[in-house]
């Protein structure tokens, strides 16, 4: 099924999508850093800048990853080269309040950095299926670091390659329609 | 002062930031839907687009959403000619239970907006500054609906309209050390 789009918009954006099929070739160390170079760039409240990341590439990295996923995630993650576990501090650094954006503000850099992604032709999957605690005490993460996502990053390998029930669904996803993400309809598009 | 980049990324990340100078000309309604667009394909846990907007662009909705900002951000975001309150939807859909990505996901959306204003030579500057209070009740939010941030949207204006004090801050802000953002040292990083 392919999208439909209301608006031209940034083709990065618009051919991004969340594949399961990861190919087993390694992701070049220089385009792995520019994924935390875009998140990096990400505007954030008070320029706090709360996105903290745990990153896995070795096998012995990724076997602790593998260990806080869901089963139903691991069934495909497994294959990816890259897991990365995305973390957001509570408080503010100055002063330790407590920051009410530190999810809002990670999921601001985990945007970029998925683009980032899609322009050096990786795949990005993102992950609410995972065990926070597992990942509190396998990575002995202070109370003021919540753990928010897991992120498979690599190549995009063949869905023949997934379970079945699987490669049915490894296409891209649907939108609900823009009207309807308006609380209240706003003058620019009831304005004839 | 100017940023200091330790990798190539997507242009669009690398130039965009926050002013505060608006000029008066107002944004075209094919752009202003276009945010929205981008916005909209953002990806989400288990696909719920929990982001949803308010938009002011006349006169009584700009009033409206000028009434619930902080004295220090009205002083400049007044001269907007479009305000926007990102709200999150705090529930799934499917099932009632508490979404812990909403605000994360939410974050996600509004990166994906901020970067096509920056492709349609817009500027963006999201605000925490506002009266979450003030927000529920001028604008009657479900318990369901966290307001979250209000963005301003326009052209560039001239830093020479901004106090004084504001006009020495109309620059790119600063990043942390890309190191400083990972909690673990990742091997990538470590290795030689």
């Amino acid at each position: 099924m392919t999208r439909d789009f209301q608006h031209e918009i940034l083709p990065l954006i618009a051919t991004r999508w969340s594949p399961r099929a990861f190919a087993p070739t390694p992701v070049a160390k220089g385009d792995l850093l520019a994924l935390f170079e875009a998140a990096r760039y990400a505007p954030s409240c008070y320029n706090e800048q709360p996105w903290r990341f745990i990153l896995a590439t070795t096998p012995e990295e990724l076997s602790t990853m593998h260990s806080i996923l869901f089963a139903s995630n691991l069934l495909w993650a497994k294959s990816a080269p890259v897991l990365l576990l995305l973390l957001a501090k509570k408080s503010f650094t100055q002063g330790g309040k407590d920051n009410y954006w530190h999810m809002f503000d990670t999921g601001t850099a985990w945007g970029y950095l998925s683009l980032e992604a899609e322009r050096r032709g990786l795949i990005t999957h993102g992950m609410g299926g995972f065990s926070k605690k597992k990942a509190q005490e396998s990575y002995s993460l202070p109370d003021d670091l919540a753990p928010v996502a897991v992120v498979a990053i690599g190549h995009r390998g063949s869905s023949e390659d997934l379970p079945e029930d699987l490669r049915e669904r490894e296409q891209p996803g649907q939108r609900q329609p823009l009207e309807s993400l308006f609380y209240l309809p706003p003058s620019v598009l009831t304005a004839n």
